[in-house]
């Protein structure tokens, strides 16, 4: 049987990915879960038919939200991980030896135990005993946790269906009541090129928020126009404000992509970029 | 009638776009040529089957490849372009106010009349007076040139078909000898993502020519992985070895990526494409 996996990933446009076997499939309270193996990308996640991560490229995504915000902190010990079930973001996060804990707050069940037995490589170090797995709303709870955290990384879906409540003012401003002072939220922020209108409305949202918004820019091949953004949020640290050349090197043996240039080079953001979050040129 | 191209970019991976109407297919004595009309990207140019350049994203190759070698060069006078007969390439390197001529050499004269028939936006540029249009091959014009240019920018398909002679050591050589003192090629080098053995055989030829070897990269949302890169070579310069920021800021006023912190961060390698070109990390 010659398979194939479309995306549609904007008005006309998307991706197709040759389909070995279809591994997992699974109707969850929130969404489908699925988990195709590709000779492409090898096994990846799906979640209502989106491209989460696959094992070929997840490093892309998971490099960038994790080591970007956690070198701008000089000693993060406490980490908040929303969504992010596959546990790739919290596999980046434990590479840094300060860290003594990671809360993985993750709505849905399916897709936690879906990649712990599917994608053992990204989801291998959820058994940690760093890793607190809490099964539930990342809205409900944020809004229970006050100066808890160095680091918060909303490592969520697109602001529809169980992402969408992680998109407004209300959640970015009880993230920064969760995170300690000093501390950095780190979110994913979609595609500049596929997702204009949902990012140019993210960010007066943020901006509400937090007094420092910035964003950071990377490829990511199986993302809408495989270019993504994230937003880089503080009540205190800019980007670039606190950086430990050092300890970014030790990071950068492990990374497929990270190094201590591309800590700087990420927030430097093409002209159509900057006008879709309104940072003056 | 529900139409869609896809262009099948690796192993069971490719882009599919949805398209309004064919406007133009010709086969020519070196390819087929085809411009569509498409609801995400506009207008695009096919060759071989292959997405050459489209009117919404053309300015993420054309302002990359122009830009950085052009603002690399104190004051780029003669200008030689092979490959790129759409014109986009062309139309940035005008921008430099320095540029008194323009050779553009193109092996194959439809792309040339479609471009300029179907796609005004970026083929326009081609009437300037300091446009001389050669339809040649690239390899033969480039063995006649001794020390002419200032710039020069293989701006090729990929290494088959037409564009196979463009990545020899022979050619690199002699797009060397046609450089005057300080001069510089910039040439498109593949996708690190789709093209990785391409890349990794393309580099090693280019030491061969140039004692000065760099890579840079950006994104490019339909091409293959969404991410490319470009080779920075010379017998002079050495990557920001000179860049005049007040030149660069004027360049940026018309573009939608080009702005002087991207002439920095584009020579950002990500580990993996270090690995690729065998930049000593």
């Amino acid at each position: 049987m010659d398979l194939w996996f479309t995306e549609y990933q904007k008005d006309g446009f998307g991706i197709t990915i040759k389909v070995k076997e279809s591994l997992f499939h699974e109707v969850s309270e929130f969404q489908t879960v699925d988990i195709i193996d590709t000779e492409a990308f090898g096994r990846m996640l799906l979640l209502d038919g989106l491209v989460m991560t696959s094992e070929k490229d997840e490093f892309f995504y998971h490099e960038m939200i994790s080591h970007i915000p956690m070198l701008s902190h000089p000693a993060p010990k406490k980490v908040l991980v929303i969504g992010g079930g596959d546990g790739g973001t919290v596999r980046e996060v434990l590479k840094h030896s300060s860290v003594e804990k990671v809360v993985l707050c993750e709505i849905d069940s399916f897709v936690v135990d879906a990649c712990r037995r599917y994608l053992p490589t990204i989801a291998g170090v959820l058994d940690d005993p760093r890793v607190d797995i809490q099964i539930r709303d990342g809205i409900d709870y944020i809004a229970e946790q006050k100066d808890q955290f160095d680091i918060i990384l909303v490592d969520s879906t697109d602001p529809m269906g169980p992402g969408e409540g992680l998109f407004t003012e209300e959640f970015y401003k009880n993230v920064n009541a969760a995170l300690k002072q000093g501390g950095i939220m780190a979110a994913q922020s979609e595609s500049p090129v596929a997702n204009k209108r949902e990012m140019s409305l993210m960010y007066p949202l943020l901006r509400k928020a937090f007094p420092i918004v910035s964003t950071f820019v990377g490829p990511i091949p199986t993302y809408p126009g495989g270019y993504w953004s994230w937003a880089f949020c503080s009540n205190d640290v800019k980007p670039l404000g606190y950086f430990d050349e050092a300890r970014a090197n030790e990071i950068t043996i492990s990374c497929k992509l990270y190094n201590s240039d591309i800590q700087k080079a990420a927030f430097v953001l093409p002209n159509f970029v900057k006008e879709i979050v309104k940072e003056v040129h």
